[in-house]
């Protein structure tokens, strides 16, 4: 097993876009893959069973959440996630970096790590690369990530120091991983700056990760410096091992990242917008609280194979917002889940048909984003 | 069709209790049957594919909440309940008798209706039992209910002229009606009165209803009295029809009701007990919110087949409900859902094999049931 794990075989690649295969303990990745997140050990409103049906593959965990609640030891009593929540595939978990800044209150960075304030009863807590690398092991995933900080890119003078202390973490991430069987990647960062993006994934890769991941996007900057970040980390970052655009996206993000060689992606965008009603059609987002659709006999995307599309039209699905029925949330969970993991699956199957930029073009046209993300 | 559709055919008796099929135009529904209760065109927190996967074969609606929301003209529109809510099996819809008089505000009751006010927006609104009859035709369940009052069961003096109100009302639906493929069933009054009741169970039995229902129990009164109102009810109801006791209940209130002659249950109890983090075992309630159960590896119950129970242990459960995940009510209320219809079944099987009364001996021995009604 040990000797197979964590190789990333190229299958096809289009210009910069690649289809491959990265290799878990828990089965294969076939990349590009998009992540739903299980934030609490649950993808919310969807059973496992449901997210099998959909053709996920890979789950992502927040070592954060599970850290304060049920807690890592637990976790661990039972089985590790995978037993835990009931997800025999592959899973990843994030180091917590970003939530301590997000979510937490009162913290406190020193070169050694973060103080923090629990979200959910203030109590404080201490995260380091260690310890977050100690979390993550007890937690199980197939996927690890280095503790990292991911600092506000409007604030630049900052973002250097910021870039220096996650490089030194990387590398104390790296010296305190024991397990065989989880692969850890290290995580570039240096905010919209391609200076610092590039020594950030220049240092990253040479530490000699299996698989790398571009953290510190999707935080507020435009688009173009996203894809701008994209291009210069990704000539840098080694073609042979998987590259993860963290905590994206949307319809179009993956799409553009796709375009410019990222294998995962990760979002709460398809369970966050379907507990406010919107739903990913492939004209782009509607949101089926709107009056208009209380009778319409027709599914939510007509080319859709999910669940909800095959037996519920738009006035059901409605109703059931209007009458604030769990229902609601669960049936358009399923379906922009599917929308985001067809996606993808469509665009790897579009490289291996050497026709993905076309196929991403017609997409990008017809796909009429939001300004503004969040909804 | 119409020849045999709500035909009623008894497989096995045993005592008082029966094994039947009842012939509706969506399926057969073998008796003793219990029905989850979809309030609002949907079992709460349930799709209708792990209804399936429970076994559940009859889905019960309220016509006071459909009516209100999203409208009975909608519902037909959208091509009846059944399409509606992609329930292709049996269904049931209530008069809206109940719900008025225990959820609408500022009532007014007379000869020929109940006028009330909406408790969602406080419009005033009328019912009569032509246009119950009228709306429940609208939604196309299959079997219907005769419009009813429920009078307080404390306020002995004005239950007779409330039973008798519902004897003229019960002829005027049966006038009212007019679709084939609908089994209007009459209802039983008369609070825990035993001569009322028997008042009640003669003139309704006289109307040539196809099925009977026992309305007016599990409103407060004692075990004892809903079990001496069973007897005398069930003693005067045809035995070629199916009996209905409406709004029952807890796994001891089937049992009972079984022992003594009831083939159709239904009620919120799985669905509303799960929403609060209660679930069914052999022997009696759990409440998996308590800190005990979170280091437990056992599954609600080791002799449930449900989804939950196959794949879930109580202290992820109790992670869920903590963590206040929507999966919680879902996989709680999928094993509470599944625990009662399968009671029903195994009854089922019993009477076929004659060894009901031994099996709801050791059933009742071994379930410890609460003092009081609700959580």
């Amino acid at each position: 097993m040990e000797n197979t794990n964590f190789l990333f075989d190229i299958t096809a690649t289009e210009k910069n876009a690649r289809a491959g295969v990265f290799h878990t303990p828990h089965g294969d990745l076939l990349t590009p893959v998009f992540a739903p997140v299980g934030t609490q050990a649950t993808v919310k409103a969807v059973t496992p069973a449901q997210l099998e049906e959909i053709g996920a593959s890979l789950v992502l965990s927040n070592t954060y959440h599970l850290y304060l609640r049920p807690g890592a030891d637990l976790v661990a009593e039972m089985g590790g996630l995978h037993e835990f929540m009931r997800w025999p595939h592959p899973m990843l978990t994030d180091s917590g970096g970003f939530q301590v800044f997000s979510l937490a209150d009162t913290r406190k960075v020193d070169e050694d790590g973060v103080t923090f304030k629990s979200h959910i009863d203030g109590s404080m807590h201490r995260f380091t690369p260690e310890s977050s690398i100690g979390i993550q092991e007890k937690l199980g995933a197939d996927i690890i990530m280095a503790f990292d900080e991911c600092a506000d890119p409007n604030n630049a003078a900052y973002i250097q120091q910021s870039m220096r202390r996650t490089h030194a973490w990387a590398e104390r991430c790296l010296k305190a991983k024991t397990r065989p069987d989880q692969a850890l990647f290290g995580i570039v960062q240096g905010g919209v700056d391609s200076d610092l993006r590039r020594q950030s994934a220049e240092f990253i890769s040479s530490l000699g990760f299996p698989g790398h991941a571009i953290g510190g996007l999707s935080v507020g900057e435009t688009k173009k410096e996203m894809h701008d970040t994209l291009d210069v980390v990704n000539a840098i970052l080694p073609t042979n091992k998987p590259r993860y655009l963290m905590g994206v996206g949307s319809p179009e993000d993956l799409v553009n990242g796709i375009l410019r060689g990222v294998d995962i992606f990760d979002c709460v965008l398809p369970t966050r917008l379907a507990r406010h009603s919107a739903a990913f059609t492939p004209t782009g987002r509607i949101n089926l609280m709107n009056a208009a659709y209380a009778h319409d006999h027709s599914p939510i995307d007509e080319t859709c194979s999910c669940y909800a599309c095959q037996n519920f039209n738009r006035g059901y699905l409605r109703h059931l917002i209007v009458a604030k029925e769990i229902l609601a949330s669960t049936l358009i969970s399923i379906h922009n889940i599917q929308f985001l993991v067809s996606l993808v699956k469509r665009s790897r199957q579009a490289i291996i048909e050497s026709r993905f930029e076309s196929f991403a073009q017609e997409f990008l046209e017809s796909y009429q984003p939001r300004r503004k993300r969040g909804d």
